[in-house]
């Protein structure tokens, strides 16, 4: 476990030198690897190595290969690679903070001067480029689940980013005004990725606590962006959906919610880590938590789902 | 497995805060820890939950406990604890140089300046005093081995350090002359532990590569060493042991030696990314290496086994 973080070294290191697409075009030797990635012999096979003995990779016959699981997820030319997101989730500041675990503790807050919350900091451009493999699924179910109403005339995407949670909505309700709020240095990047795809977004320039938002929306998506901030923070930026919604509207939360125990699932559970290190007060909060917050920024009924395909889960509450 | 570095970040928090000694206590809940450790419960919380979903603690009704597990290798009131090795295993030159694992495999050489190999640094008076735990058990196992024959007279520990390879044989064979050769710094250590376990051992200042080390030894322990140098140069080593041995004396190698598959034993095959990413040229090497670098020395029979309740493993070699 003191050992661990060369598991995190070796599979960035795997991706920074094509070794994942080389494997895409099947077995191959150490000496062949570094070859196709000019460097030395020693390192590419020690790389290789490691990454087998991780599980990430196999050897046989002193040829290395991909997994059915590395495949799918570590080779660039699969549509599910999850390779791209590493950039952001390894980015400078995440592994700063890690380093700095036992101060943050000791604090109670972050050791990042700048945090991974509520600033404009270029991590948030490095997201919206890198993440889209992460949400994809989610981003297609949300639409679904809201879209089983009825098409929607005009959704607030909060915090859009990358730009796929309103791309799904508008991409089924075209008739529908998708306005995506963010930081402008991100909303270059939706708006990138729009063009792209061929859809319309409006950009809403700004920060979800202080932006004028508008109103009159059939639904308002919040996705990633609650863990980031305090409870109390919460509340306030869930008034501030609330008044943005037309009465019967729907405001969709995409979030890592653990169960009341906080240790399960694993993959929701553990998030809190990211979110203890990277921000002043964030946290991965649990459903109890999320009726407390909802209720005292007056929401009614709410409805929590699994997202398939996905550690995350949907939590849909109504205005 | 982008996140795996958070595992070592929380095992090294834990640690540095007391928790596992706090544990040792009996369960307790997040509050309870918190106040313990004088530090705010949110951090606390977040990094118990954490180390529980990663399997070191457990988690019962609130309160966390100790595994059988953490119990034996954690608690710092346990002689089998792991804790005191975390200060050399996640030192600064370890943790900067896994950050940089991609221009390493490109450079073909540790992207550390003053690697951690046979310079006089300050991390190997650092492995000196944290290191004992991981090797208390190898360095009885190899005394019993070389006693076998009977009582030896003079014996060199090459790259001393700790002193335990060299007291495990004072203390069996109490007229024998224990030679320790390590650099000056590291040699401190190594006789402050001698005086604590009111041993005698002879200070040799120096580097194995050009020190005088004398001759007519019965047996040179050389202790995890020649991992972190090349082919060539343990070759020029090893030449230096056999001439410094008495005909029929022994060289004893404590290592991590990988089976030729090099992916097994996962602890001795994965201790490859630890040279890579911090030495010149070192690795972990197969038995077939091995035995070319003895053929060259000079050495005659061999004979390899496992160490008990160690990763690693023992190779006799005879002058």
């Amino acid at each position: 476990m003191l050992t661990a973080h060369q598991r995190s070294a070796a599979l960035k290191a795997g991706i920074e030198l094509g070794l994942f697409a080389a494997l895409g075009d099947g077995p191959a030797t150490a000496h062949e690897l570094a070859t196709r990635a000019t460097v030395p012999e020693r390192g590419m096979r020690i790389l290789c190595d490691f990454l087998t003995i991780i599980g990430l990779i196999v050897k046989q016959d002193g040829r290395y290969a991909h997994t059915p699981t590395s495949a799918v997820f570590l080779d660039p030319r699969s549509p599910a690679s999850m390779a791209p997101t590493m950039p952001f989730l390894m980015n400078e500041k995440i592994m700063t903070a890690s380093r700095h675990l036992t101060q943050t503790i000791r604090n109670g807050y972050t050791a990042l001067e700048v945090p991974l919350a509520g600033e404009e900091v270029i991590e948030w451009v490095t997201f919206a480029r890198a993440m889209q493999p992460m949400m994809a699924a989610a981003a297609e179910y949300i639409a679904d689940v809201l879209l089983t109403a009825g098409p929607p005339q005009k959704v607030l995407d909060v915090a859009a980013s990358h730009g796929l949670f309103g791309f799904a909505i508008a991409r089924r309700a075209p008739a529908c005004e998708v306005v995506a709020l963010d930081f402008p240095s991100v909303l270059e990047v939706t708006q990138e990725h729009a063009r792209a795809a061929g859809l319309k977004v409006t950009s809403l320039p700004g920060s979800a606590f202080t932006a004028d938002l508008g109103e009159g929306y059939d639904a308002v998506l919040v996705t990633n962006l609650f863990h980031h901030f305090s409870m109390e923070d919460n509340i306030a930026l869930m008034r501030r959906f609330h008044a943005a919604l037309r009465p019967g509207g729907r405001m969709a939360v995409l979030e890592m919610i653990p169960n009341e125990d906080r240790i399960s699932p694993p993959d929701q559970a553990s998030f809190s880590m990211m979110m203890l290190t990277n921000t002043p007060s964030g946290d991965a909060y649990s459903m109890s938590e999320y009726r407390e917050m909802l209720d005292a920024a007056g929401f009614g009924a709410s409805e929590l789902t699994d997202v398939p395909q996905s550690p995350q889960r949907l939590l849909v509450a109504t205005r």
